[in-house]
């Protein structure tokens, strides 16, 4: 049905003329042609305009033949729809008024009907999907629910995320009733992006990296299993745990159907970590995207080499910069294209 | 010479009765005497007042009792012996009004001789040997080049140092220059550091972390080491890799007498990686020290049955928080004075 299947391919584990790639923040602000959009639209607008978010969302597939798009939209919808006032401050970055901080706080989170509260998400697959005609997948994506808490306690971005780390220390029981309650609403909404016609998703462990191994079994893993069990037998499901290698090993023996890792894990402790045995995508040093596009081209062929060329996904380790140059882009997609084997 | 020689011991690998302990920044924003010479007196007064120095360095000894002090003193007083001008701006930290952008600011930056432009660092190890009266070791430290450039470039505090990274990747010779020249001045400081009287030396790479293994040997690993042969013969150095989990085989083949951990590393992946064979420092989540005291001496008590009593010296995994409470700052101390083995 999809014409250009590596992704789903590569997702399956089946082997591949070359791995697929995209690139995390894809529809974004280092192309031209998204800024010309956002000039026009604040945030929250693009992200709930069906007609803007598809086009977002497939800029970049026209202007560099991606294997794969992602949805234009932000992890924070989901707190939105749950009674928390999520604000984008310019300069700043989000922003929550008022952040949860005891269990009365908790309390007035709802678990919301998605399909009302978040009607417009799957509105923008449908728009996407109609735009995409079926020549690549669409990806949908959530954060996890630990990153997701990280926002919500902290009430904004930071270096530790000490408040959402002591709420959970000192208040471990208001702290697991609101990440079940991300929990579900995030089941839900996924399950309603697949029904839209999402291909795969993608959940976002942004913040994992900042807890021990131990708490973050207790207070992110346990919650990103809930979601791909449920998911699994619906659509693919990769789990991206920015600063997580010390997971990986537990993380491989579930359902995923891949993980992705950041650029401290070189190919091979990657491979050795996940015990060989499941798709890997990743994992570009997005700052490594400034260096001349003939570095460019070496690092990744390389990369490739390293990973194998099978159950691989070429991506960065995080989201792309918005200063990199679109030729400099164009070349991290086009080493992939033009990839040779050693 | 020393009375309470225990730290000492553990960084020879000597078997000891139980494991040292001490807190990264624990002279600090915690104590309430050091809050009533914060009010007095600017943060660079404070490094370059001997008196001051030397009194905040001991205060958290007479309150706790560590087995091991740490100079008072800032990882940006070199760049600022450098010719570099560094500032602190209440509520941002660090800024740097002229950051190192290009070859030519490379070549302003000069190689000082350190007993003149840090000359008040030696007297305050002078004043702070006398006031501790040889009762424990003191440490003295310093940054590592790499995370010492990510300031000078970035200008400032960072999530990802960028900036930092972009100068390393796209102008490599310039910021090669900047780093040799910045390990020269270390190297002599912490010569004069030891002739003063500093009886061990911490290297600090709090941003080495955020390279990928390969450019983190390049522009990191390969200066603490010169750092490390150096001053070796003189004096037991640690080194203290933040985020450095996949750089802890190769520095565990150095000469460093003891590798600081964070607390994304099990103590038993942290022994693992590291061949059984060097001391280790840490790894003690900052944010933990919120949790009940109970929770805390239950936590510490476990990780030093985890680590193993010797070859090991109980630290938290980066800076003690500015609100952990007096009285936890205690228990964490205090579980590990107590610690009867499992």
């Amino acid at each position: 049905m999809i014409k250009n299947d590596l992704f789903l391919r590569a997702l399956k584990g089946e082997p591949v003329e070359r791995p697929p790639v995209w690139m995390m923040r894809q529809a974004g602000r280092y192309l031209p042609e998204f800024m010309a959009i956002r000039e026009k639209y604040d945030f929250f607008t693009r992200c709930q305009t069906p007609e803007l978010a598809s086009e977002i969302t497939v800029q970049p597939i026209r202007r560099y033949g991606m294997d794969a798009a992602i949805l234009f939209s932000d992890i924070l919808v989901v707190p939105q729809a749950m009674n928390i006032q999520v604000e984008m401050k310019p300069g700043v970055g989000p922003w929550l008024p008022e952040p949860i901080r005891s269990q009365k706080d908790v309390d007035r989170v709802v678990v919301p009907d998605v399909t009302q509260a978040l009607g417009y998400v799957m509105e923008a697959v449908k728009a996407t999907k109609e735009l995409l005609c079926d020549e690549v997948p669409l990806i949908g994506f959530a954060g996890s629910p630990w990153t997701i808490l990280c926002y919500c306690v902290q009430g904004q971005g930071s270096k530790n995320f000490d408040k959402a780390k002591e709420f959970c220390f000192t208040q471990p029981l208001a702290a697991h009733t609101l990440l079940q309650k991300i929990t579900d609403t995030t089941i839900a909404y996924l399950k309603e992006k697949v029904a839209a016609g999402v291909n795969a998703v993608q959940i976002f462990d942004s913040w994992g990296g900042m807890l021990s191994p131990e708490d973050y079994q207790e207070f992110s893993w346990k919650y990103i299993q809930q979601i791909i069990d449920t998911l699994t037998p619906l659509v693919p499901v990769i789990a991206f745990g920015k600063g997580c290698w010390f997971a990986l090993e537990e993380m491989a023996k579930s359902k995923a159907a891949a993980l992705g890792v950041d650029w401290t894990v070189s190919p091979k402790v990657a491979r050795e970590l996940t015990g060989h045995s499941i798709t890997l995508q990743g994992n570009f040093d997005p700052v490594r995207l400034l260096s001349p596009p003939a570095v460019i081209k070496e690092m990744v062929t390389r990369m490739i080499d390293d990973f194998g060329k099978d159950r691989y996904i070429v991506n960065l380790g995080h989201g792309i910069l918005p200063h990199v140059p679109t030729d400099h882009a164009k070349a991290f997609i086009d080493a992939v294209k033009d990839y040779a084997p050693a």
